[in-house]
This record gives C-alpha cells, sequence and structure tokens, in this order.
C-alpha cells in the first residue's frame, strides 16, 4: 500500500459512546496502530443511547458530503455480543462498517450496495477474542481502518447479499392531492423539527404546515420571518423542516419525535 | 499547489452547530472534498446558539495560538439566507471566513486586516445553488479549504474595505485614577468570570474586586488560596478573571453575563 | 527530525477543560506551532472538574490501544500555578506529560516507568514565563510535542526517580475465600457502574454481585438477559461492570461512585 493511498482515504465515526469517556479515543488509537496517518473525522458520538434510528439518520444526512472511497464506521450496537451480523458494505462512494441492525438502512435507501460481507475474519480485529460489549474496538474500528488501507471487502468476511441487510421501517409519509402527510423523523441541536417529508413531495412554494393546530407558512430562509417567529421550510438536508427564526421550535411547539403533521397547499 | 504546502496550513472550525448533528462533520467532508490531508481543528461548536458575542470572545482567543497561514472558518450565523455578507479577510497571520455580524469583531480589535473580500464567487462553493440555511456547509467550508490550499482572497470575491466590517459593540470598562469599572463578558466551563478588564488597566497586584458586594482580593494563582475561597486574578487570556479555588464563581456568586464589575486599588 | 518520523508520532490530550471553551484548541494551536502535522487524538475533555481519579481511569484504559511512540499530555490541574512538579514520563509503549498529581498512577501501575522528569527547561515550553493558571497551553502541550517531534527526555528537564511520582490511593479490593469485596470506581456515560474488581479475581462464570440488597447475576453479555434487565460481567476493560442491557444502571440502582460492593460464589 502507497503512503500516497492511504493518506486520500478517510475513516469516519459514528457512535453513541458519548464523549465523556475514554471509548471513541480507544477506537482511534485502535484505527492508528494499523494505519498511523488516515485521517479521522467524527460525525457524532452523541446519538441517544441505543437509539439506532437517530444513528441512521445522521449517517444518511453526512454520507453525500464526503470523499469518494471514505469509510465509515458506526456503531449503535444494543446487540452487540449477541447474534447480530457485524457487516461491511462497498457502494460506488465508500464503505459501510456497522452492526447489522437498520442503522445503514438510510444510506442504502438512497445507493445502491456493490457488495456486502459478514465480518467473520478475525485476521482484520483487534484480538482473535474479541469482547462481548465493545466490539467498536475489536472489530469495527480495525476492519475500518483495514478498509482504509486498500485490504478488500472480500478478505474481510464472507459475502452476503446486501438484500438481507437489515433495513429500519419508518413511518412513511402520504401524498395526496391537496396534501402531504408524514411526521417528525428528527429534532435537531437548535430545536429545528425535520419532517419525513422530502423536497420533492413538495409542489411550489405557496404550502404551510398544520401541526398541533398550528398553521406555519412555507418561506425561504429563517430571516424571512420576525426574530422568534415560526416557519417551515426546506431544510438543508433537503427534508420538510419547522423551525423559529433565532429560536427553538421544539421548545415553542412543544412536540416530540413521531408526531404527525400535514402538508396543505392554498 | 504543491502536497507539501497544503500539509503545512491548518484550518479551524468554530460554530454553534452543537456536536449531537452531522452538521460539523459535514462540513469537514466538504471540506476534505477539496483538500483530503489539510488538517482541521475544531476551537468549538458548543457556542450558545446564535450568541456571536461568545463566538466572537472565543475565536479572539483562540487567534493568537494558531500558525500562521491557518484559515480560521466561523459560523454563527443568525442572519444566514438573508441580506448579511459573506466574508473572507487576510491578516498577518491568517485568514478569517465567517458571516459578516460582528464574530470577527473581536481578532479585529487585536490585528489589522490586509485585505477583505465578500464571498462572491461561486466558482469556489459547494455549489452555484446555495441552500438558505447552511452556509457552514455550501460556501464558508469551501472557500475555506480553497484558501488553505492556496487560492489568493482575490480570487474567491470582491474586494471590500475592511473598515466596513461589522464589529460588535461591547460596554467598554472605563479607567478612573483610583479604580476601573467593567463588567463580565464571558463565562467559562470551570464558571470562573472573565472580565472585560484586559491586563494593561490594572496596575501592580495590590488590587481587589467589587461584584455584587463581595470584596474579593487579587492572588496570583488559584492555590493562592484554600479551596473553596474566591480569589481575582489575571486569567490565561490576559484578562481580569474572578474564579474560585477547584470550584464554580458563577454558582458561588450568582452573577451572570454582563453584570458590572468594579476594581479597586489598596 | 525526518517528515516521516513524525508523522508516526501520535498525541493524545485528556482534560477537564471541557469543549464549550477554545481552552483545547489553543493547546491544539501551540501543538501545532512546534509540529503542523502530528495527528492530535482527544481521549475526552469531559473529566468532572478537578477530579484527579476519573482522569487517571481514562488515561490507565485508553493508553494501551495507542500505538508505540504515542504521547499522552493529560490536564486535570487543581495545583496549577503551585508547587506541584510538572513532568514527563517514558515508558516502553509512548509517553506521559501531566502535573504530578497522581493522574498518571493508573497507567504506572500497570506499566514500568523507564524514565522520569520534571519539566524545568523553558526552552521547550510557549514561553519562558508561563502563566499561572494555564499550563496545559504553556508548558504540557509544547514540551509533549517537542517530545512527538523526538526531543530526548532528558532535555526537557531534571531526571527524577520514577518512584517519586505520586500515585493515588484507591480503596482496594479484598479477595476471599467465596467472595470479593470492591467498590464502584467509575460510572461511564451509558450508566455502566465498572468496579475496582479486576478480571483476574474471578473465578469462573457462576457469580454474582451484591449491590445496594439486589443480587445481581453474571453473564457473557448485555443480550442473555431481556431488555431492562441487570446484569453482571467483565467489561470492555477487564473490569468487573454492573449494567442493565438497553438501560441505564446507574439511575435503575440510584448508586454512587465509592459504593461498596460484593462478588459471591454459588
Amino acid at each position: 500500500m502507497s503512503d500516497n493511498f492511504s493518506k486520500k482515504r478517510l475513516i469516519t465515526l459514528l457512535s453513541d459512546f458519548g464523549i465523556c469517556d475514554e471509548y471513541v479515543a480507544v477506537m482511534k488509537g485502535a484505527i492508528a496502530k494499523i494505519n498511523p496517518i488516515v485521517k479521522v473525522v467524527d460525525i457524532t458520538h452523541q446519538i441517544p443511547p441505543q437509539n439506532i434510528a437517530a444513528a441512521r439518520f445522521c449517517l444518511m444526512n453526512a454520507y453525500p458530503y464526503f470523499p469518494s472511497g471514505t469509510v465509515h464506521i458506526a456503531v449503535v450496537d444494543p446487540g452487540v455480543g449477541g447474534k447480530r451480523r457485524g457487516v461491511a458494505v462497498e457502494l460506488a462512494q465508500g464503505f459501510l462498517v456497522a452492526p447489522d441492525n437498520g442503522l445503514l438502512g438510510g444510506v442504502l435507501s438512497q445507493n445502491s450496495a456493490i457488495a456486502a460481507v459478514e465480518l467473520t475474519n478475525p485476521e482484520y480485529w483487534l484480538t482473535s477474542q474479541p469482547s462481548n460489549t465493545f466490539h467498536g474496538r475489536d472489530i469495527f474500528a480495525p476492519v475500518g481502518a483495514h478498509l482504509a488501507n486498500g485490504v478488500s471487502l472480500q478478505k474481510i468476511g464472507r459475502e452476503i447479499n446486501p438484500e438481507s441487510l437489515i433495513k429500519l421501517d419508518l413511518p412513511e409519509c402520504t401524498h395526496m392531492d391537496n396534501s402531504v402527510t408524514g411526521c417528525i423523523q428528527y429534532i435537531d441541536h437548535f430545536g429545528n423539527l425535520v419532517t419525513n417529508i422530502p423536497q420533492s413531495y413538495v409542489k411550489g412554494s405557496n404550502w404551510s404546515v398544520e401541526v398541533k393546530g398550528n398553521i406555519i407558512k412555507a418561506q425561504e430562509t429563517y430571516s424571512d420571518v420576525k426574530v422568534g417567529e415560526k416557519l417551515a421550510l426546506i431544510g438543508s438536508h433537503d427534508w420538510v423542516e419547522i423551525a423559529v427564526n433565532s429560536g427553538n421550535a421544539r421548545l415553542e411547539l412543544g412536540v416530540d419525535l413521531g408526531l404527525q403533521i400535514r402538508i396543505n397547499y392554498e
């Protein structure tokens, strides 16, 4: 492997490990032992513990912005040590390494897999006797580092049908003549409410969102309304979003994940 | 651009994006697509949402410690998608890329700008059709990555007068014969109260701070008083600071940002 | 120093500085001024303020996973500016740079020091007049960067006896015929309770932990019990741990650091 090659590969990490303990650093140490110079970018480690749906959403939204060849290692893993498979997937634009529990479902709904393997070859693990509780360190990080080093997918495990990978069922949004019904699928750090209605479902700019009895008109951007006022808009990840200019829509509206909302045209 | 050159440039990021969502990672992905090996250092992403004053303070204090040529990208941007300008500034020691909303005022109060441009050239953006809500990803990160690659300031936009950049008015501290009046401009993670009185305003070591009826004597360092006791000192960023040895001065004194304080000589 | 050499060294940072202020970034800037391309990995900066025991625990657990030659800079430093020594230690597998206050005691209990110095040579500091409050920036980060650059330990200070380094007394666990008594030494982000009883003290798999009147049976891994149920296990850092499958043992059991627990055999 030429030095030049591995310098251009990038690894991302996503987990629910938080940033208070040494767990994330230990994964980075395990990576550095295999490839001391590969660049590692944290997507986030603040996924609420065991919340596969939130991890799925963040990975799906981050994925398209990374360079070709990036290796994404994602570990939200309530089934660690049990029967769930560890898997790696090759896509046109990069690699995914994760437990097979639905976490990859978002990326896979928007990108087709070229190949997938179950992580069965201990030669690419930290140890042939992995712990029962921390496969991020013992399996996923080392495997990802080897992929970033140019090791082929086929070497790290037994080939499986990408169709067999677990997707996560999200409530679907329903398209009618004069409205679209969906729900809040994610709430970000600013309190912006991200729905599961994609931009492509929305016609024109003359629409409003109905949420908990409020009618909130669509705008181009936050500053189209006064500070403290509510608006609906197409957010930066191309989903319909509900926000408050310089405020927190979650607190303002008192809503939670999963709440049904409706788009109406005028 | 020689590989060697770009390896020596550094990019810093500062924002109010938090670390729970994928926003910061997406900026890093956008940077890596332009320069996969440039080193990126986070200043902080925990600026309270839309708090330009706190961002201004952190950037001002971090700036002097970075190597010559560093590109600082700072995004606290309540006016995103509206009329505020995006700007880049060249200084003797590095570059600043940010919305023109006062965020750069601290660095600019201590360093003179060599040149400034408005970010008008979409050739250096992620897309010529930027979103209305996430210029960090669509404009600031890509422009910063191109600057780190050695692209000249003049190529990325229309030259503007550095004097026209928005500063942020801070309450000034007032210098009298036997006292200095100022206020608390920042409270750090330890609860230390950072005033807006610079070291240069303080004569000798025989002084005390009056805050909410407390008289707190100046010391050299924390351990000059017993654990749990209050002290005033010149903090590590060269501002007068109020602290509690191994404790939290904010909680202990029950004070908040902006509170007036006074230095008295004995 | 060849470029190739320094590229292979790694620096880790551990502190109680939090991630809201610019303190950590300032240390990274100070490092980059000395070595712009060395890779820096954060272990954590969320050590509770001044909590040397938690820092000692995290550093001890992260240490073995980093490549040979890694320089670990750790700054939890309630005595900064006072009489405590700043020290650097060379081990077979890397270097430690820290205040001499017990923080290094965990690593040193598991690895023998080859040599140790007190940081007395200002030539390797940021400034020969360090502040009284931020030796992370002024002394520890620069010294660590020079070590990563290949400067020898002997150059950066006066040699001291490694035996003189301060260890931190932890309550010991007591080994009896049919039981082991210990305590909770750390609680992680998931609420898992990590005891001070090492794997080597536990015989077989037929044991249970007694904590606050609860009897909790040993299992191989989380998913050996139903979601929401308690279990005891050998955790990923090889200490006996108490957990709840997909839950939070700290909240569930209402326990705190230091609580006594007992292992019984059947």
